[in-house]
């Protein structure tokens, strides 16, 4: 058992030196430091690795850090919402979000044409240059078959961009698959929704891509699973592994709670029940906001699997 | 503007009366009584409404309540997802759940078979039983045509259901479409899977169902959303208003906060910005969990609603 | 076991229904019905009751429903912090506080001389008369001693107001002692200051009051804990319990969560440490706003301990 | 206005790069830089800076944070609950604290004598050994005199100490005065009570301690808050800096959120209604666990406040 220790800052300290103090602290820092060290766990152990994350996170910087991630090799499976997806593609392509705040006057900002997540701020623009993209991507799409598997379609978009900060062009190059089990709700599913009348035939098979999940991993797989917020992106990874047997790891960051019985707020204790974790050291939750947390846990964890060698080109990070 | 007034007991007290006297208290009783209102103003506009809620609402005891409504006219959209369809029908075909609590021993449930969502239980072999169900259902389904939306494939479900407490019966019965954006996540997901394996031209076309619940209301239309909890039923019934023109009312019931920057956190000053909503007393944001606060601010409204005749089956309630 | 339920609403249905069928919805409506039962049981077991709540709760109508309570002989023993003392007698003299929301503008507020409480609004000048009220008040306190234990002085000065919706009246005419563990934390404290300047021998006797809290009760009686919000309310009275063996029941109502560590978040489940509750069924935890989940809980308890002649004034109430 | 960029790790970043970066990413991660930056404006401004924090957090390993805090000149005031300050002596003569989890059995540590604050433990010895300190402590401060204020009698304690990792001993050390506006609210509390019972002329005078930190800063001075956590300690912090015209600077950290209505949840913005806060720049409200949050913050403004030779012994930490 760990004890309650004195921190004390020095200068120039590093995130790594951080989190592993974190073990010493207490509450949500205890947790932390433990998710850093079930995701090196994970890895260690060959688990074939589950990333979940909610749109906003892709709205956020974090989106070029799960590029990253993809990159590294620390990822063999992403499931995220669409929104996440069409704002991967516009930053793809070139448009800037602003950091503004939570107090702004949502009148104000209707009349200047921006939108608001939180505290980012999406120009009307940045949408209706993504109109154009998504027409000329769908076209493209139509012109190899009508019917297309979610994760192959997004598969195939992801070739067709072009920066190495993106999600879907990382995971492309990177033969990670991209799940996204609601791929009509957002602009995306409008795009769609307009290309089909005019071409009946095309279809977004989502029956068959539920097949792609359940296949891109086995039984006899270890698996983890790092679910970043809640929603159906938390839920159909571990749908996923439960059908498997269910995962070894699991790591669930999340600012809800697990008192309003929701899947964002489920915690850890559950993977317990799957029958395959098999002690407490395997899992970890950490309540706090993802933009935060994650970043901390996840970059002691490279800072490890680099220096082991664990990384896919960390030759290339340094 | 109102008064802080001092509450006072009296026996017998009616939940109207004390969501009335709300106003007066402070903190989120305001909030929840102005809810009660806004559902009044919107029900007397002839907005139409989108109620959405997550999956964990249906576990629970609220999935009679939300059949009531669809009794009495309230909701003319339904927007959820697909594991509350599940239980609608599993309950539908006699299914019990229990009342656990949130401190049990996950892997001690795990040996007896029982599956915990918060404090309720679901045994696994609830789950079985629906899957010879589910592939019941889907033969029939299949003799009818191979491609499907599935707002129509739901409604068909619920013209196959026999109780007067299920959210899909009472939806098909009262020509009430029920959306649901990710319906592969979950069981239901697996079984439609299973299916296509067997019978690969079956398709369920969720681009098509996008144009479904763009048409179920048009610019003309007043509209208003109750949206409880988050997640992307809250999020498809904000987009599909948003691009009718966006709504006049909103109630959103959430126990997440907006300093996540998450949907299920948003709160309804985001409305203001949608430019259709005329001033404050249009919207409200409760936060609480919803098994507690909707039935108290639902229930108040229906009081004033039956009592002015402008519910459908009033005179059948009492 | 009790099992899941379909709520259905009916015109007029009264508050103890409806809470009595959440011990069928799932979620926090299970605890908050669980919870009436607790406030039921200590009554009938005839536990001396502590409660305690925050200052914010008596800005709100909540002031005169504990005034209430005590009236009808429910609570033995408060514990809270000074500024809803404060504020119990500012309305005691006749203030009144508006609702306002959570998003007013703050400077303008300033500008206008008005204070904020979350949603409910205090104008600057109910402080400057309530700096009249308590130069008077402690003119009249030091006449009758210099040196006054602090649950002392507040009976002194309940018995000098004349309001029935007054918690302090209504403590002191039913002989329940108010607890204010840090009394000079608000205007109070700058008005008690002030007066010592003038009158050096003058001393409130914080330690003195220790000794009182503990010999309210004793080793013998059985003792129930209600706390609303967390706070050192809620702490004091866990504590003034503890050093006499621990409580037999306890009920906590917050919005704070067990996961940052916080008293405030702590649940009842460590009250089972305590070695004197007997089971499950003494103990009970809700999250959410105690404006709403309070009234809920108690009025139930009351409709029924009314009804079974265990209030003190229960004739003059209906 | 900043523009989201895409987060990437380098191998062995140091925390000030991870928190520079955060004005980039989004939600709680902007605040949190910026509250770091606004603990920089401060110390730089040169006012008096109020630090205010939970008993838990004392508990914690942010203990001998804080004390290095004192050391390097950063706070001017403390204000804290009584627990926390318990456990400082109990660690300056020893103790050790463990850490545990949240979902351990209370009963079964009941067992042990082992208590649970969160997922940190604490043996009944621990308690014991503080008995017989504190006896000894009182014995010293009443042969000196009977009557004392609050933050003398806790400098006194400070110096008899023997722990540069001890808040008290750093905080009699470098001047700071520690208010307490709740001392009897714990263990402490029963032993002050005990002494009082054989030497009933033995007064802590709450009252002229009220005058102490008025006294601590004036209406000339600029002022800073930095409140971690809520309670009475934040409250009494800011009814400090308000009755000397308001502080300049304002950073809460907090689990709490504003729509309770609770002093805890209260953010930055009210603090813009004081009339001397200049811009948005100068106030933060950071959402999340204070054991992650504030040494990310706060360690950034140390790296730049120590490059800039603005700490007291910047020299001897390196």
């Amino acid at each position: 058992m760990s004890q309650v220790k004195d921190l004390r800052w020095k200068n120039g300290i590093r995130v790594s030196e951080l989190v592993d103090f974190y073990e010493h602290i207490g509450f949500q820092s205890v947790e932390l430091q433990k998710a850093s060290e079930v995701i090196v766990k994970m890895k260690k152990d060959s688990a074939k690795v589950f990333l979940t994350f909610t749109s906003n996170m892709v709205t956020s910087g974090l989106r070029g850090f799960f590029a990253q991630l993809l990159e590294l090799g620390v990822a063999d499976i992403i499931v995220t919402t669409v929104g996440g997806l069409e704002e991967d593609i516009m930053k793809a392509s070139g448009e800037v979000f602003q950091i503004g705040n939570f107090q702004t006057d949502d009148v104000e900002l209707h009349e200047q044409g921006i939108n608001r997540v939180g505290n980012l701020l999406i120009r009307n623009e940045s949408y209706m240059n993504f109109e154009d993209l998504m027409s000329d991507i769908l076209h493209k799409l139509y012109e190899k078959k009508a019917r297309w598997a979610v994760s192959d379609l997004l598969r195939e978009i992801g070739l067709m961009l072009n920066d190495s900060a993106s999600i879907l062009y990382q995971a492309a190059k990177n033969n990670v698959p991209v799940f996204c089990p609601a791929i009509t709700d957002g602009a995306f599913g409008f795009h769609l929704y307009l290309f089909q009348q005019d071409h009946p035939d095309f279809v977004v098979d989502v029956v068959k891509d539920f097949g792609n999940i359940l296949l891109v991993t086995s039984q006899d797989d270890k698996k983890g699973v790092i679910a970043l917020g809640g929603s159906i992106s938390k839920h159909h990874a571990i749908l996923a592994t439960l059908l498997n047997g269910g995962a070894e790891y699991a790591v669930y960051m999340t600012t809800a709670h697990r008192t309003s019985g929701s899947m964002s707020g489920a915690n850890t204790n559950e993977a317990k029940s799957w029958g395959k974790v098999k002690d407490e050291s395997d899992v970890a939750t950490v309540i706090g906001d993802v933009t935060i947390t994650f970043p901390l846990a996840m970059m002691r964890a490279l800072d490890e699997l680099s220096d082991e060698g664990l990384l896919k080109v960390a030759e290339r990070q340094e």
